[in-house]
Protein backbone atom coordinates (compact mmCIF):
# COMPACT_ATOMS: atom_id res chain seq x y z
CA UNK A 1 0.00 0.00 0.00
CA UNK A 2 1.39 3.51 -0.79
CA UNK A 3 2.81 5.17 2.18
CA UNK A 4 2.79 8.96 2.94
CA UNK A 5 5.26 10.46 4.95
CA UNK A 6 3.69 13.63 6.62
CA UNK A 7 1.58 15.95 9.12
CA UNK A 8 -1.42 17.47 8.62
CA UNK A 9 -0.56 20.26 9.97
CA UNK A 10 1.18 21.33 6.85
CA UNK A 11 -0.50 22.49 3.91
CA UNK A 12 1.80 20.75 1.82
CA UNK A 13 1.26 17.55 3.33
CA UNK A 14 -2.23 18.02 3.09
CA UNK A 15 -2.17 18.59 -0.45
CA UNK A 16 -1.30 15.23 -1.00
CA UNK A 17 -3.66 13.56 1.70
CA UNK A 18 -6.00 15.92 -0.87
CA UNK A 19 -5.31 13.95 -3.97
CA UNK A 20 -5.96 10.60 -2.56
CA UNK A 21 -8.77 11.51 -0.87
CA UNK A 22 -10.67 12.40 -3.59
CA UNK A 23 -9.01 9.93 -6.11
CA UNK A 24 -10.29 7.01 -3.95
CA UNK A 25 -6.92 5.75 -3.71
CA UNK A 26 -5.64 3.81 -0.43
CA UNK A 27 -2.79 4.76 1.58
CA UNK A 28 -0.98 4.41 5.17
CA UNK A 29 -0.54 8.24 6.89
CA UNK A 30 2.73 8.09 8.84
CA UNK A 31 3.44 10.77 11.16
CA UNK A 32 6.19 12.22 10.92
CA UNK A 33 6.63 15.91 12.66
CA UNK A 34 9.19 18.53 11.29
CA UNK A 35 8.74 19.99 14.50
CA UNK A 36 9.69 16.59 16.77
CA UNK A 37 12.78 16.65 14.31
CA UNK A 38 11.44 13.03 12.74
CA UNK A 39 12.71 14.79 9.04
CA UNK A 40 16.44 15.41 10.02
CA UNK A 41 16.78 11.68 11.60
CA UNK A 42 19.46 9.52 9.76
CA UNK A 43 17.10 6.93 8.72
CA UNK A 44 14.28 9.80 7.60
CA UNK A 45 17.18 11.49 5.07
CA UNK A 46 18.00 8.19 3.62
CA UNK A 47 14.16 8.09 2.28
CA UNK A 48 14.35 11.84 1.65
CA UNK A 49 17.90 13.32 1.05
CA UNK A 50 16.16 16.73 1.07
CA UNK A 51 14.91 16.03 4.64
CA UNK A 52 10.92 17.19 3.72
CA UNK A 53 7.75 15.97 3.92
CA UNK A 54 5.33 14.91 2.42
CA UNK A 55 7.24 12.26 1.19
CA UNK A 56 5.33 9.35 -0.82
CA UNK A 57 6.56 6.17 -0.94
CA UNK A 58 5.13 4.60 -3.98
CA UNK A 59 6.32 0.71 -3.77
CA UNK A 60 8.66 0.06 -1.01
CA UNK A 61 12.02 2.09 -1.07
CA UNK A 62 10.22 4.07 -4.30
CA UNK A 63 10.42 7.58 -2.89
CA UNK A 64 8.46 10.75 -4.18
CA UNK A 65 9.39 14.04 -2.36
CA UNK A 66 7.31 17.24 -3.63
CA UNK A 67 3.53 17.09 -2.70
CA UNK A 68 2.65 19.36 -6.47
CA UNK A 69 4.94 16.20 -8.06
CA UNK A 70 2.64 13.91 -6.05
CA UNK A 71 -0.59 15.70 -7.04
CA UNK A 72 0.71 15.54 -10.88
CA UNK A 73 0.83 11.69 -9.93
CA UNK A 74 -1.89 11.14 -8.80
CA UNK A 75 -4.09 12.84 -11.03
CA UNK A 76 -3.19 11.14 -13.82
CA UNK A 77 -6.29 9.60 -15.77
CA UNK A 78 -8.43 11.31 -12.89
CA UNK A 79 -10.62 14.10 -14.17
CA UNK A 80 -7.98 16.40 -12.29
CA UNK A 81 -5.52 15.99 -14.42
CA UNK A 82 -6.99 17.44 -18.16
CA UNK A 83 -5.94 15.68 -21.39
CA UNK A 84 -5.29 18.87 -23.27
CA UNK A 85 -1.54 20.14 -23.30
CA UNK A 86 -2.44 23.76 -23.32
CA UNK A 87 -4.60 23.24 -20.62
CA UNK A 88 -2.07 21.16 -18.54
CA UNK A 89 0.76 23.75 -19.09
CA UNK A 90 -1.82 26.83 -17.11
CA UNK A 91 -2.51 23.75 -14.49
CA UNK A 92 1.76 23.60 -14.32
CA UNK A 93 1.83 27.35 -14.36
CA UNK A 94 -0.52 27.52 -11.43
CA UNK A 95 1.69 25.02 -9.39
CA UNK A 96 4.99 27.28 -10.08
CA UNK A 97 3.56 30.21 -9.42
CA UNK A 98 2.58 28.38 -6.08
CA UNK A 99 5.64 27.31 -4.84
CA UNK A 100 7.35 30.69 -5.86
CA UNK A 101 4.96 33.34 -5.23
CA UNK A 102 2.48 32.25 -3.11
CA UNK A 103 3.85 29.58 -0.42
CA UNK A 104 7.07 31.59 0.94
CA UNK A 105 5.24 34.38 1.57
CA UNK A 106 1.80 32.85 3.00
CA UNK A 107 2.79 29.32 4.34
CA UNK A 108 5.95 30.77 5.35
CA UNK A 109 3.97 33.42 7.57
CA UNK A 110 1.46 30.85 9.38
CA UNK A 111 4.82 29.07 10.05
CA UNK A 112 6.54 32.06 11.89
CA UNK A 113 3.42 32.69 13.58
CA UNK A 114 2.10 29.68 14.45
CA UNK A 115 4.26 26.99 14.76
CA UNK A 116 7.66 29.25 15.74
CA UNK A 117 5.28 31.59 17.61
CA UNK A 118 7.65 34.24 17.07
CA UNK A 119 5.02 36.90 15.40
CA UNK A 120 6.66 39.64 17.44
CA UNK A 121 10.11 38.61 16.89
CA UNK A 122 9.74 38.21 13.61
CA UNK A 123 7.67 41.18 12.61
CA UNK A 124 9.70 43.03 10.54
CA UNK A 125 10.36 39.68 7.94
CA UNK A 126 6.37 39.21 8.70
CA UNK A 127 5.25 42.57 7.17
CA UNK A 128 8.16 42.65 4.20
CA UNK A 129 5.98 39.15 3.22
CA UNK A 130 2.59 40.93 3.56
CA UNK A 131 2.17 42.77 0.54
CA UNK A 132 4.17 39.79 -1.77
CA UNK A 133 1.29 37.48 -0.21
CA UNK A 134 -1.20 39.98 -1.22
CA UNK A 135 -0.31 40.35 -4.48
CA UNK A 136 -0.66 36.57 -4.74
CA UNK A 137 -3.86 36.57 -3.38
CA UNK A 138 -4.92 39.58 -5.59
CA UNK A 139 -3.87 37.57 -8.96
CA UNK A 140 -5.84 34.51 -7.82
CA UNK A 141 -8.44 37.12 -7.19
CA UNK A 142 -8.47 38.45 -10.99
CA UNK A 143 -7.87 34.87 -12.31
CA UNK A 144 -11.14 33.38 -10.01
CA UNK A 145 -13.54 36.49 -10.64
CA UNK A 146 -16.69 34.72 -13.03
CA UNK A 147 -14.74 31.75 -13.10
CA UNK A 148 -15.18 28.62 -10.98
CA UNK A 149 -11.77 27.03 -11.29
CA UNK A 150 -8.38 28.13 -11.78
CA UNK A 151 -8.10 26.39 -15.21
CA UNK A 152 -10.90 25.39 -17.87
CA UNK A 153 -14.32 24.43 -16.33
CA UNK A 154 -13.60 22.09 -13.86
CA UNK A 155 -11.46 21.62 -10.60
CA UNK A 156 -7.34 20.63 -11.19
CA UNK A 157 -4.58 20.01 -8.85
CA UNK A 158 -4.34 23.85 -9.65
CA UNK A 159 -6.85 24.14 -7.42
CA UNK A 160 -5.86 22.02 -4.81
CA UNK A 161 -2.00 23.18 -4.87
CA UNK A 162 -3.37 26.48 -4.12
CA UNK A 163 -6.11 25.73 -1.53
CA UNK A 164 -3.58 24.23 0.96
CA UNK A 165 -2.05 27.62 2.01
CA UNK A 166 -5.08 29.83 0.80
CA UNK A 167 -7.75 28.62 2.76
CA UNK A 168 -5.68 29.03 6.17
CA UNK A 169 -4.34 32.50 5.23
CA UNK A 170 -5.83 34.22 7.68
CA UNK A 171 -3.46 32.16 10.15
CA UNK A 172 -1.10 34.12 8.51
CA UNK A 173 -1.91 37.29 9.26
CA UNK A 174 -4.00 37.62 6.21
CA UNK A 175 -7.56 38.61 5.27
CA UNK A 176 -9.63 37.22 2.58
CA UNK A 177 -12.30 39.93 3.53
CA UNK A 178 -12.06 41.44 0.13
CA UNK A 179 -11.58 38.28 -1.58
CA UNK A 180 -15.07 37.25 -2.50
CA UNK A 181 -13.95 35.60 -5.59
CA UNK A 182 -11.23 33.31 -3.80
CA UNK A 183 -13.89 32.80 -0.92
CA UNK A 184 -16.35 31.50 -2.99
CA UNK A 185 -13.49 29.02 -4.69
CA UNK A 186 -12.75 27.83 -1.43
CA UNK A 187 -15.94 26.40 -0.94
CA UNK A 188 -16.32 24.93 -4.10
CA UNK A 189 -13.22 22.84 -3.37
CA UNK A 190 -14.81 22.01 -0.26
CA UNK A 191 -17.57 20.75 -1.59
CA UNK A 192 -16.20 18.22 -3.92
CA UNK A 193 -17.05 14.55 -3.46
CA UNK A 194 -14.70 12.61 -1.33
CA UNK A 195 -13.46 15.94 0.41
CA UNK A 196 -12.36 15.64 3.56
CA UNK A 197 -10.89 18.63 5.82
CA UNK A 198 -7.55 19.25 7.05
CA UNK A 199 -7.68 19.23 10.65
CA UNK A 200 -8.18 22.65 12.54
CA UNK A 201 -5.26 24.17 13.94
CA UNK A 202 -4.89 23.95 17.55
CA UNK B 1 5.04 32.78 -34.67
CA UNK B 2 5.34 32.33 -30.86
CA UNK B 3 6.77 35.49 -29.32
CA UNK B 4 9.29 35.04 -26.09
CA UNK B 5 9.08 38.13 -24.02
CA UNK B 6 11.91 37.94 -21.98
CA UNK B 7 15.62 38.87 -21.20
CA UNK B 8 19.15 36.49 -21.47
CA UNK B 9 20.37 38.06 -18.26
CA UNK B 10 17.92 35.95 -16.90
CA UNK B 11 18.20 32.22 -15.81
CA UNK B 12 14.05 31.49 -16.34
CA UNK B 13 14.06 33.35 -19.55
CA UNK B 14 17.14 31.50 -20.87
CA UNK B 15 15.32 28.26 -19.82
CA UNK B 16 12.51 28.98 -22.52
CA UNK B 17 15.42 29.85 -25.58
CA UNK B 18 16.99 26.50 -24.56
CA UNK B 19 13.95 24.10 -24.99
CA UNK B 20 12.81 26.06 -27.73
CA UNK B 21 16.71 26.13 -29.44
CA UNK B 22 16.69 22.26 -28.59
CA UNK B 23 13.52 21.01 -30.21
CA UNK B 24 13.85 23.28 -33.10
CA UNK B 25 10.88 25.55 -33.12
CA UNK B 26 10.73 29.31 -34.79
CA UNK B 27 10.81 31.93 -32.23
CA UNK B 28 10.90 35.62 -32.06
CA UNK B 29 12.45 36.90 -29.27
CA UNK B 30 11.67 40.42 -28.13
CA UNK B 31 13.61 41.40 -25.27
CA UNK B 32 11.69 43.44 -22.45
CA UNK B 33 14.08 43.88 -19.36
CA UNK B 34 13.29 43.89 -15.71
CA UNK B 35 15.84 46.50 -14.52
CA UNK B 36 14.29 48.93 -17.64
CA UNK B 37 10.87 48.72 -15.43
CA UNK B 38 9.35 46.85 -18.86
CA UNK B 39 7.36 44.41 -16.76
CA UNK B 40 5.51 46.49 -14.76
CA UNK B 41 3.67 48.61 -17.82
CA UNK B 42 -0.12 47.77 -18.29
CA UNK B 43 0.93 47.15 -21.52
CA UNK B 44 3.00 44.16 -20.00
CA UNK B 45 0.92 43.47 -17.22
CA UNK B 46 -2.46 43.44 -19.59
CA UNK B 47 -0.43 40.25 -21.40
CA UNK B 48 0.94 38.80 -17.84
CA UNK B 49 -0.95 39.99 -14.31
CA UNK B 50 2.36 38.53 -12.56
CA UNK B 51 4.56 40.95 -14.01
CA UNK B 52 7.27 38.77 -14.87
CA UNK B 53 9.14 37.52 -17.54
CA UNK B 54 9.97 35.20 -19.33
CA UNK B 55 6.23 34.94 -21.16
CA UNK B 56 5.36 33.39 -24.05
CA UNK B 57 2.71 34.44 -26.57
CA UNK B 58 1.64 30.66 -28.39
CA UNK B 59 -0.74 32.49 -30.50
CA UNK B 60 -1.38 36.08 -30.49
CA UNK B 61 -3.46 36.85 -27.03
CA UNK B 62 -2.86 33.25 -25.76
CA UNK B 63 -0.07 33.71 -23.10
CA UNK B 64 1.60 31.49 -20.88
CA UNK B 65 3.53 32.63 -18.01
CA UNK B 66 6.05 30.69 -15.95
CA UNK B 67 9.64 28.93 -17.19
CA UNK B 68 9.15 25.99 -15.81
CA UNK B 69 5.69 25.53 -17.48
CA UNK B 70 6.91 26.63 -21.38
CA UNK B 71 9.50 23.87 -20.43
CA UNK B 72 6.51 21.24 -20.02
CA UNK B 73 4.92 22.39 -23.47
CA UNK B 74 7.45 22.76 -25.59
CA UNK B 75 8.91 19.02 -24.62
CA UNK B 76 5.99 17.78 -25.45
CA UNK B 77 6.55 15.10 -27.92
CA UNK B 78 10.39 15.25 -27.52
CA UNK B 79 12.90 13.25 -26.34
CA UNK B 80 12.95 15.56 -23.07
CA UNK B 81 9.78 14.57 -21.62
CA UNK B 82 9.61 10.77 -20.76
CA UNK B 83 6.88 8.71 -21.60
CA UNK B 84 6.63 6.96 -18.11
CA UNK B 85 4.39 8.70 -15.76
CA UNK B 86 6.32 7.75 -12.72
CA UNK B 87 9.50 9.56 -14.80
CA UNK B 88 7.82 12.43 -15.16
CA UNK B 89 6.88 12.53 -11.28
CA UNK B 90 10.34 12.79 -11.22
CA UNK B 91 11.23 15.17 -13.66
CA UNK B 92 8.23 17.54 -11.88
CA UNK B 93 9.78 16.64 -8.30
CA UNK B 94 13.07 18.45 -9.53
CA UNK B 95 11.44 21.38 -11.33
CA UNK B 96 9.34 21.88 -8.11
CA UNK B 97 12.84 21.41 -6.31
CA UNK B 98 14.23 24.06 -8.49
CA UNK B 99 11.70 26.61 -7.72
CA UNK B 100 11.19 26.51 -3.94
CA UNK B 101 14.86 25.03 -2.75
CA UNK B 102 17.19 26.44 -5.63
CA UNK B 103 16.01 29.39 -7.20
CA UNK B 104 15.57 31.38 -4.08
CA UNK B 105 18.73 30.87 -2.75
CA UNK B 106 21.50 30.61 -5.52
CA UNK B 107 19.05 32.82 -8.59
CA UNK B 108 18.61 35.94 -6.00
CA UNK B 109 22.26 35.91 -5.19
CA UNK B 110 23.12 36.17 -8.54
CA UNK B 111 20.49 39.05 -8.93
CA UNK B 112 21.62 40.72 -5.70
CA UNK B 113 25.25 40.70 -6.57
CA UNK B 114 25.33 40.83 -10.26
CA UNK B 115 21.97 43.25 -11.19
CA UNK B 116 21.09 45.44 -7.58
CA UNK B 117 25.04 45.43 -7.41
CA UNK B 118 24.53 44.88 -3.68
CA UNK B 119 27.26 42.99 -2.22
CA UNK B 120 28.01 44.50 0.50
CA UNK B 121 24.74 46.09 1.32
CA UNK B 122 23.17 42.97 1.36
CA UNK B 123 25.86 40.50 2.92
CA UNK B 124 23.86 39.33 5.92
CA UNK B 125 20.82 37.92 3.31
CA UNK B 126 23.35 37.09 0.85
CA UNK B 127 25.31 34.91 3.86
CA UNK B 128 21.75 33.47 5.05
CA UNK B 129 21.23 31.87 1.73
CA UNK B 130 24.61 30.79 1.17
CA UNK B 131 24.28 26.96 3.32
CA UNK B 132 20.73 27.00 1.81
CA UNK B 133 22.01 27.57 -1.98
CA UNK B 134 24.57 24.92 -1.02
CA UNK B 135 22.17 22.43 0.39
CA UNK B 136 20.59 22.05 -2.91
CA UNK B 137 23.69 22.04 -4.86
CA UNK B 138 24.55 19.02 -2.51
CA UNK B 139 21.41 17.21 -3.34
CA UNK B 140 22.52 17.51 -6.98
CA UNK B 141 25.77 16.73 -6.77
CA UNK B 142 24.37 13.17 -4.49
CA UNK B 143 21.73 12.71 -7.34
CA UNK B 144 24.15 13.16 -9.97
CA UNK B 145 26.76 11.07 -8.50
CA UNK B 146 26.78 8.07 -10.73
CA UNK B 147 24.41 9.28 -13.54
CA UNK B 148 24.47 11.47 -16.45
CA UNK B 149 21.44 13.38 -16.16
CA UNK B 150 18.91 14.06 -13.26
CA UNK B 151 16.01 11.69 -14.32
CA UNK B 152 16.58 8.24 -16.18
CA UNK B 153 19.33 7.77 -18.78
CA UNK B 154 18.94 11.04 -20.76
CA UNK B 155 18.63 14.54 -20.69
CA UNK B 156 14.71 15.81 -19.50
CA UNK B 157 13.82 19.43 -18.92
CA UNK B 158 14.44 18.97 -15.07
CA UNK B 159 17.86 19.49 -16.26
CA UNK B 160 17.67 22.48 -17.85
CA UNK B 161 15.37 23.66 -15.03
CA UNK B 162 18.46 23.26 -12.65
CA UNK B 163 21.53 24.09 -15.06
CA UNK B 164 20.12 27.94 -15.82
CA UNK B 165 21.41 29.30 -12.43
CA UNK B 166 23.44 26.37 -11.64
CA UNK B 167 26.03 27.11 -14.37
CA UNK B 168 26.23 30.69 -13.10
CA UNK B 169 25.70 30.21 -9.08
CA UNK B 170 29.68 31.40 -9.31
CA UNK B 171 28.29 35.07 -9.97
CA UNK B 172 26.28 34.25 -6.74
CA UNK B 173 29.24 33.29 -4.78
CA UNK B 174 28.74 29.59 -5.31
CA UNK B 175 31.86 27.66 -5.63
CA UNK B 176 31.55 24.61 -7.82
CA UNK B 177 35.13 23.12 -6.85
CA UNK B 178 33.81 20.42 -5.09
CA UNK B 179 30.69 19.55 -7.21
CA UNK B 180 32.78 17.58 -9.75
CA UNK B 181 29.04 15.42 -10.93
CA UNK B 182 27.58 18.66 -11.31
CA UNK B 183 30.64 20.18 -13.39
CA UNK B 184 30.14 17.04 -15.16
CA UNK B 185 26.42 17.13 -15.55
CA UNK B 186 26.89 21.03 -16.96
CA UNK B 187 29.43 19.80 -19.76
CA UNK B 188 26.93 17.08 -20.85
CA UNK B 189 24.21 20.03 -21.02
CA UNK B 190 26.07 22.03 -23.17
CA UNK B 191 27.15 19.42 -25.12
CA UNK B 192 23.87 18.63 -26.79
CA UNK B 193 22.75 18.76 -30.33
CA UNK B 194 21.25 22.50 -30.71
CA UNK B 195 22.51 24.29 -27.84
CA UNK B 196 22.82 27.82 -27.58
CA UNK B 197 24.97 29.25 -24.57
CA UNK B 198 23.65 31.64 -22.41
CA UNK B 199 25.36 34.87 -23.06
CA UNK B 200 28.18 36.08 -20.96
CA UNK B 201 27.40 38.07 -17.96
CA UNK B 202 29.02 41.67 -18.75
Amino acid sequence: MIKVYGDLVSGNCFKVKLILDLTGVAYEWIHTSVMDGETRTSGFLAKNPNGRIPLVELEPGDFLPESNAALYYFAQGSQYWPDDNRAQAEVLQWMFFEQYSHEPYIATSIFKIKFLDKEHELAEELAAARPKGYAALDLMEKALSGASFLVGEGPTIADFALYAYTHRAHLGGFSLADYSAIRAWLDRVRALPGFVAMPPYE
